[in-house]
């Protein structure tokens, strides 16, 4: 076998993904075969397995994906750390967030995917405690964050960054869910009702 | 046929739904059967059909069921307006509903089959068409709440009512999520991230 470069085999997993997650955006996980998979991504049976033993592992690998994408939308923590002179506003940066989810959420289907990988994880352990280490992740950059807002006075310093970053991420969630299943609310309107609630006395 | 009184009927209908809830539950829409349903209600084939033709009119029931559940925690209109002295302050209004959520996701798992419907909904036009008719009912509430506190100063005179319950809304979705998913945020702890979202300039 001729020995292939690391860039190769990037490329050739995240054809696999983009391919899954498409799939599985339109038809659902239970409706989609690996067949389904080799024929979307052009991809042979054995070029597929060589990445993914299982639609289980496709599946875990479509969700590290999408959340990987939404933390790299968080502003950098090291970053905001030693510069709070640029700190972006809190009503900023969450704006920043609704937008990385409308940006995520075109023809991939990233909401779809995140609601079907919520209803299976509550029946599937092994998946549950995956989202739980991904979803883990994406909240200890968003605590960091929120810890850096307390620490500039945008926060009161009394408040715990970890339960406003569990506040925002609620935000993000039902915003997939009222985008994804009630395709009811603009990302304007969304936007909106936040600035207004953080301008609420409580 | 003996008649039957409607105090009959609707206990009945409860029995049925209240046992399809517990199966959705535990074992997800796609592995409970009509079957499984007769058995968890103690009732027979013919009783159970008499209310619910399919197990989808049952998913349809047992999601409208929920979405009354919740708007039936919200503050009342009417009894509002009438009474601006006693209007719970914003902050309380959503640990309200934040603990009605908790209250109504007991052994019946109303989280569980929420987070299964919408899953179902991204694939099932009549499902979806469903859902956004009861959501909107509760969102409709909601609006009329969030209106109330703008009359009453609680919220700016220039804030959409509208906006306010969009958000609100997906804070509790969110919050269904967390804990029915991740497993991982205490009622304090979202409450706390609530009100320090509440207090905090945007």
């Amino acid at each position: 076998m001729p020995k292939v470069s690391q860039e190769h085999l990037d490329a050739r997993r995240r054809q696999i993904i983009d391919a899954a997650r498409l799939c599985f955006a339109r038809n659902g996980f239970h409706r989609t075969s690996m067949p389904d998979v080799f024929a979307a991504s052009g991809l042979s049976a054995g070029a597929v397995y060589r990445y993914f033993k299982s639609k289980d592992e496709l599946i875990a690998a479509c969700c590290t994906d999408a959340l990987q994408a939404v933390a790299a939308t968080l502003p950098d923590p090291d970053a905001l750390r030693g510069d709070t002179a640029s700190a972006v506003p809190m009503g900023a940066m969450l704006d920043r967030l609704v937008d990385s989810v409308v940006a995520l959420d075109g023809e991939e289907g990233i909401g779809r995917v995140a609601i079907q990988v919520w209803g299976e994880a509550i029946r599937d352990p092994d998946l549950a405690a995956h989202v739980r280490t991904e979803y883990d992740a994406v909240l200890d950059r968003l605590v960091a964050v929120c810890a850096h807002y307390r620490d500039t006075g945008a926060l009161a310093p009394t408040v715990d960054p970890k339960v406003v970053a569990l506040a925002v991420m609620a935000l993000l969630q039902g915003f997939t869910v009222q985008r994804t299943v009630l395709g009811h609310t603009s990302q304007a309107d969304f936007k909106a009702g936040m600035h207004a609630l953080l301008n609420t006395a409580g």
